[in-house]
């Protein structure tokens, strides 16, 4: 039995290379008043000094799971480096707190976290309940400012990426995953913040430009249908010149040579019956795009009719990128029976690469999106399907399934005596004491147990036996 | 019959007022890739210009209900009135798109959205699926590029708005309602705009500082358990001394005024069995929060028992108060059966404004908060309470119950060509056209029907009959 000890604390170094919050909306007014009430109730009574160790940590696991992904910590180590109160700021704590002593707004111009101390388990870790994530050590005062945006930055982090990490679970390692959630996220930084997380999470990329920028995340993206039921016919296309991927030659009429494509394909023996007449405004558009980004095609095929239509139109282009050099990236469902849509698009991309011998057409990659989730992803598992890549928006962003975390932050110990919040719910009953936290780990390198002990005991050793107390869940 | 637009133009006189959106991480960049990469292809068929026509609707209400509220119409037009791309991050889309010509960032760093007109149903309305919020008219490349952050600022704004207001109807026009749910909200703004939206949807009040100075909403707090748990015993406070109300006398031992209050309670023969002993460390931090804040004495009472401490140790404080000209605010409930206690904490007020000819005593406001929701109100209600005030966090703000709206845009006209996505899900299919969208009152006043004309058809005119198709919900 090895342990590892799962408080680190913060260094200043660490801190003074960070900037402020990445949200330049997080600040120290953003917070519940009662923290500024409390902290004038403590500055009156001279209390506002007293040394005041707080943990935050949540009571459950979220979605009915076994465990949580720890998320949120760089933001809020982010906050305290910089935290400041503003002239105006204090002007309007001022004016809404009127009979309030001038001396308090003399000691709030004053404040920093220069005197706080953070102890916290690294960021993106697997995290159980009622071990705190972080232990908050200062002046009650300041601390207690902390309580709101501690509690805000880590809840939602800690969900998202907690979400990310369990649809990972049940995609699979070999499935891309991308995040698509920025259009139904809980407003801009939801979908900003879930990004960031989902990545953390073990998503491959998302679609959302700003967080890319901001975090160096990898992005992916298509067409909307928009895009395709904005062209109206082939004549709208009136540069149809597509030089190859090696520079050597050009095509003078790119649109006759998919043409000719696609009339192959309705002449092949193996693929009569799939399709007739395909849209012709579809094909516009798919060749639009693959004569502005021919390295990158990608093609949503369910504008109209996915199989009588998109799938088809696709590899008529595709199959003319193949003349030029050029490899098409993919298709993309987003409606109807994606299971049986994806297998029907692979049997026709295997026909297509046997009839024509298009090298690795078969392979090409199938995207599914339109409202996935952990279900019915599992269920799209289980039904057998041919999708390479999901894109998950609505359910993963917004964590539908449970869309918040319970994250506390709990008073255990002030002037060095413990406390505790009793409470008629015997959940919500706080366990007192600064803690020392280890993780144990068996012979086999596999995590055994989180135990909790308090400072001056002794830590656990290795090969040596503990005996411990089981919290009920 | 009466008529009534729906559909008010934006004027360019209101938006040249507004500044930039609340929150500066709302930039052009806040939105998908594919936005970028059709908005090159557009650029390469030369169709970018086209003038282009998108409705944003949803296609069914939130929280199984029959109403939604739209919010974040001035967001979205706090966009469009400052939209310009950075050369910094011109270079970073140059970055993530390598293959695209020089010419297409050159026609990226010129546009801005003095082209793009937006019409749209005032914010706060109620609205129903299918009509538009907003229909936007402009250069197809540049409305492409407004899709992710319209529907993103519309979305979640609308949700919790509608959220709001559901919770309103079930609380009742008397009751106090104060959104608390900074800590829970899905990160930084997600906790800012839903204090601004359920301020919108019928709240009273916020926790939230920020959100508090941003919008000029009401500020509401008390304190919290760990400011309870941070207090030994009344040895702690020094300074005993409180001035009354108008100032003509001090209390030099307010403290022993206190104690000579809970001593008369506790021989009081009316409340004799309700409790013995009270937790003195509580009630040093009563007497301390109202030595600090005599004017607003609102006291959290569940920290250790409602009945055997919280609610007599708030009773001697408040009449101690009392004697000096002050008038106590009252209780927050924060566990248990909220319904019992509040009954019993009412009971209780009662029999002390009787005992003690306590003027008003009984109508002392009850708040109680812990995880509250439209269930649990309308479960207290069905019980009997005696809550004056709830204050709603997590089921409120996340909109826990449905945590997205399902807004979409989409394509209804281009250089007026109507246009229709079809879809093998059959409410995925649009309506095309442009169209004016009329609410049809009856005599009474009420609204009874929203109908879509197309553009050129002629409205409904007051007095006289008009057919429509009913839309399946």
């Amino acid at each position: 039995m090895e342990g590892v000890d799962l408080n680190g604390k913060v260094e200043a170094g660490a801190v003074e290379e960070l900037g402020g919050p990445t949200n330049p909306m997080v600040s120290p007014l953003l917070t519940d008043l009662y923290q500024f009430t409390m902290a004038y109730a403590y500055w009156k009574a001279g209390k506002h000094l007293d040394r005041a160790v707080f943990d935050l940590f949540f009571r459950k696991n979220p979605f009915g799971g076994e465990y949580t992904v720890f998320g949120g910590l760089e933001e809020c180590i982010r906050l305290i480096a910089n935290f400041k109160l503003k002239d105006e700021e204090i002007s309007y704590l001022r004016s809404v707190m009127p009979t309030c002593e001038d001396g308090f707004f003399d000691y709030l111009r004053e404040i920093d976290c220069s005197n706080v101390e953070v102890y916290a388990i690294s960021e993106g870790s697997v995290v159980f309940p009622k071990v705190p994530l972080m232990r908050i050590e200062g002046p009650v005062a300041v601390v207690q400012l902390l309580e709101t945006p501690f509690v805000n930055l880590v809840n939602y982090a800690s969900l998202v990426t907690t979400n990310a990490a369990r649809h990972r679970f049940v995609a699979g390692k070999s499935k891309t995953l991308l995040e698509f959630g920025l259009r139904r996220a809980q407003g801009p930084d939801g979908g900003i913040s879930a990004s960031r997380y989902c990545y953390m999470g073990g998503f491959d990329a998302t679609s959302n430009v700003a967080a890319g920028k901001l975090f160096g995340i990898p992005l992916r993206g298509t067409h909307s249908h928009a895009f395709v039921s904005s062209f109206m016919c082939l004549d709208e296309i009136t540069d149809k010149a597509l030089r190859s991927q090696d520079g050597s030659r050009t095509c003078e009429d790119f649109v006759g040579l998919v043409q000719s494509w696609l009339h192959k394909l309705q002449l092949a023996d193996s693929l009569s019956g799939f399709f007739g007449e395909t849209n012709q405004s579809e094909l516009a558009a798919f060749i639009s795009y693959a004569l502005a980004l021919p390295h990158n095609f990608l093609a949503l095929v369910d504008t109209y009719d996915v199989m009588r239509s998109g799938v088809p139109n696709f590899c008529a282009v595709a199959l003319a990128l193949n003349d030029l050099g050029y490899k098409a990236s993919g298709i993309r469902l987003d409606s109807g029976d994606l299971a049986y849509l994806s297998i029907q698009a692979r049997k026709f991309f295997c026909m297509v690469e046997k009839e024509f011998g298009a090298p690795g057409f078969g392979k090409m990659l199938v995207t599914a999106s339109n409202d996935l989730n952990e279900e019915t992803i599992d269920a799209l598992n289980k039904q057998g399907h041919e999708v390479d890549a999901f894109g998950i928006g609505t359910y993963l962003v917004t964590c539908y399934a449970q869309a918040a975390l319970g994250c506390v932050f709990k008073l255990v110990e002030i002037n060095n005596q413990p406390r505790i919040k009793l409470s008629e719910d015997i959940t919500k009953v706080s366990i007192p004491r600064k803690k020392q936290c280890f993780r144990l780990y068996g012979k086999e390198g596999y995590a055994l147990v989180d135990i909790m002990i308090g400072e001056d005991e002794i830590p656990p050793k290795i090969n040596q036996g503990k005996y411990c107390h089981r919290f009920r869940k």
